[in-house]
């Protein structure tokens, strides 16, 4: 039976073992990775792989798991300091710059693995949409806070309009990564900047 | 080497492989989906599929091709009729109600094709780049008919709001699909409605 590690030595291992797979599969996508490529760039060996994990399902969710948990942090740290429409556009601009200095590449790693993983595996796509609520409950906390600032109309439900920007970052990423045009998701982030200010208290 | 077909019947026969291998595509993705598989949905023999396609690549193109033009008609004929804003959020319900008669299942195929492929066969990521274009260039002319009719601001550059139409569907379709909620797609859709409006002449 797979265990958790109970020493700081297995807990490295484990975690080479997810960071190996989770590069593979941002790269190839969750089909087209093999557990012998994931032991190959994690450098582990199979008996150490199958002490952790059942089989590749399991270790896919461990992905999500790492993929979401590193996702949330990165977004948490950018969207507490927006309390303007300033700062916002300037998170936004964050967005498009690290998907020019990545080429376009990846997009997002949690919306790959949903594409993927939606409709073939029900256990990963309960994480993902997880992963999607907790991304949302952010945003909505973020767009809480500007309407406390009085930038949004008073007693406004941010629930709908965070849902919103996070559709817009998912397929402006999608739109950016197809075409290798970071422009398409800067089209997305201005077209959903616009939207919330058109929430913004009648003047 | 493969050709195309000569008759009726080879048509016919191509575009069985075509249609059989789209359906299984759409349901489990490209990298899951064998040319065996392919084969038995579309009752076709091994010789036939390699008259026609050199390879997996190649039959995946013509996947491509065909969502590609399905949808680019069923898009079209729907974008026709939007003249007003009244018929914009009507066509935006038809997408929503579409989910829901899905359960939220596939999602946007080109969407799907484009997450899995965009980093992994160039030649595919090219011609989904090319789908979404056309995709683009039609909620392009249908901006372009809300702006001549006086819905829109007078000389404004339809290219990036038909991008972040396109944008907002994709998004709103994969949370959608990741959540089995439709209320997600809504939710995306009523915010670029927002932002389009935010975009009509001073009144």
């Amino acid at each position: 039976m797979p265990e958790e590690p109970k020493t700081a030595r297995g807990r490295r291992t484990r975690e080479r073992i997810v960071v190996g797979a989770a590069g593979l599969i941002e790269r190839q996508g969750v089909e087209a990775t093999s557990l012998d490529q994931v032991l190959a760039a994690a450098e582990a060996s199979k008996s150490q792989l199958y002490h952790y994990f059942a089989d590749k399902q399991a270790l896919v969710r461990a992905v999500i798991a790492w993929q979401a948990a590193s996702l949330v942090e990165g977004v948490e740290e950018g969207l507490s300091r927006i309390d303007s429409w300033a700062s916002l556009d300037a998170w936004f601009e964050t967005l498009v710059a690290h998907q020019q200095a990545m080429d376009c590449h990846v997009g997002c790693p949690i919306g790959s693995l949903a594409a993927e993983l939606a409709d073939t595996d029900e256990a990963a796509r309960q994480d993902l949409a997880r992963a999607f609520d907790s991304w949302a409950a952010h945003l909505r906390t973020m767009l809480d806070r500007l309407r406390e600032r009085g930038l949004l109309t008073p007693g406004l439900d941010t629930e709908q309009p965070a849902y919103a920007v996070l559709a817009m970052i998912q397929g402006g990423l999608l739109l950016a990564k197809t075409t290798r045009d970071p422009e398409r998701l800067r089209a997305a982030l201005v077209a959903v900047g616009g939207y919330l200010r058109s929430l913004a208290p009648p003047s």
